[in-house]
């Protein structure tokens, strides 16, 4: 997906929210956001929004230069998804479509972001994506690929949705491998952060190579590109993980809730609609 | 009152959405947001953010080419302002406080903006003011300044908001200056704007002499100056001329909604709140 100009405004909005989370420190963030003003000119619309948002957490270590600033928000995201576990364990175990049900919880952590939007209820979200219509449901594509395969390649996306992915995990009943990002970025689940999570016990952890906030594959380890070409199934999460794989020639599933216009427009859906797309099926 | 780092997104968004309405070449939006994000490090914490506003409405004008993009807009705003005006004028006449229904309808007229909202409901806002409580409310002060003065300086805001003003200012009962804006920025209203409202009926209308979004009085004339200087009494509507007058040391009284965190946070109220705040009173 190419940067819009609608992603401008967003791009400083977010810069804000990491500079204000990583420093009190106003006059770093004003440097900060004058660097990304400057560097907007080499911004080419046909990149991704992904590339830009590396780009911009890139600068966010390098002028406040905390490595991750995110570390105590994502910690705190997983303890309090850890704490709700059990209970949309039984939910999805006691549910008629187990499968379809851990879909949707895995859509409701979705909401742990703090890049676009920046807040979130999660038990609001919970009870309000048990109940709603997907404005894409390629559900039965996804089963029937599904049945089909042996092996899930899932692409995480943000620390403690990693919680809600080891809920849908546990219902694909395959060998899956987690992807996770090589260093950190906003919230986006590290490795740690995976484990914290106990998606090590239901999955292999790899890393996808890449510090963007998203699998933009030149910016990702020849060893995952490769995996990601042999792989049956890809399942990706998120926003980011669209934006940086939309036009990508494989048969990949996407799960995410939308949480802005742009990628609204792109799917042809409404913002804050739920969307489970299955791209090249 | 100073930039705030909350407010660099704004301008961004303000600037793309003043790209939008008088061109649809992304190329020369995207070009405009470029060079607004190489003036960003220009821009001094100190200004105040109408400066600001001021200099990206230039580049509007410089690389859109589009002197008044807001003309249509404009127009249309007034129109369907002096449309409901009868009914408002009769409301106002039959209440038992008329002078504080216009200050409340003036108030719900300076929803009419396209800088920092974007979007707005007129009917919707009328029935919110007139039943909503003030932030802050200084007419106790309003009104015995008003009973000593001859004179008033009434510094309008938007175009169609004008219609709103000039049932306010027929309820003032005193000799009324209008200042409007010498050039046409964002949809504020200039001389042609407030003759369309009819406010030429009620109001000497002079010109401020300056082309930002916002009074700031180093961009004024001489002569207007002067006359600020001089006057009895000065009402100021809307965040930008707040922005713009707030720290000067004259008797004002600034009437707006509060449109945005920055400004609320400055005013010590909430988003969305009415105001009505006498300044060196």
């Amino acid at each position: 997906m190419r940067t819009y100009n609608d992603c401008i405004p967003c791009f400083f909005q977010q810069a804000l929210r990491a500079g204000r989370i990583a420093t009190d420190d106003e006059a770093a963030i004003k440097k900060l956001l004058d660097e990304i003003g400057m560097m907007l000119k080499d911004i080419a619309p046909e990149s991704t929004p992904t590339e830009t948002g590396m780009m911009i957490y890139e600068k966010v270590r390098e002028i406040i230069g905390n490595t991750d600033p995110f570390k105590e928000v994502k910690q705190r995201s997983t303890r309090e998804a850890l704490k709700i576990y059990p209970s949309l364990k039984r939910m999805v175990q006691e549910s008629d479509d187990s499968l379809l049900s851990a879909i949707r919880f895995a859509i409701a952590g979705n909401v742990i972001d703090l890049g676009p939007s920046g807040t979130f209820d999660i038990e609001k979200e919970i009870a309000e994506v048990l109940q709603k219509r997907f404005a894409i449901f390629d559900y039965k594509a996804f089963k029937s690929h599904l049945k089909r395969c042996q092996s899930v390649v899932y692409i995480g996306d943000n620390a403690g949705e990693t919680v809600f992915d080891k809920l849908l995990i546990e219902q694909l009943k395959k060998s899956v491998i987690y992807v996770v990002r090589r260093i950190p970025v906003i919230n986006d689940a590290t490795r740690e952060d995976a484990i914290e999570a106990g998606i090590d016990k239901v999955a292999t952890i790899i890393s996808s190579g890449t510090s963007a906030p998203g699998t933009i594959l030149h910016t990702c380890s020849n060893e995952f590109v490769e995996l990601l070409n042999q792989s049956e199934f890809i399942l990706a999460k998120g926003q980011g993980n669209y934006e940086a794989l939309s036009d990508i020639d494989l048969r990949i599933f996407f799960l995410l809730k939308v949480k802005c216009q742009v990628i609204a427009d792109h799917l042809g859906v409404r913002k804050d609609d739920i969307v489970l797309k299955g791209a090249n099926v």
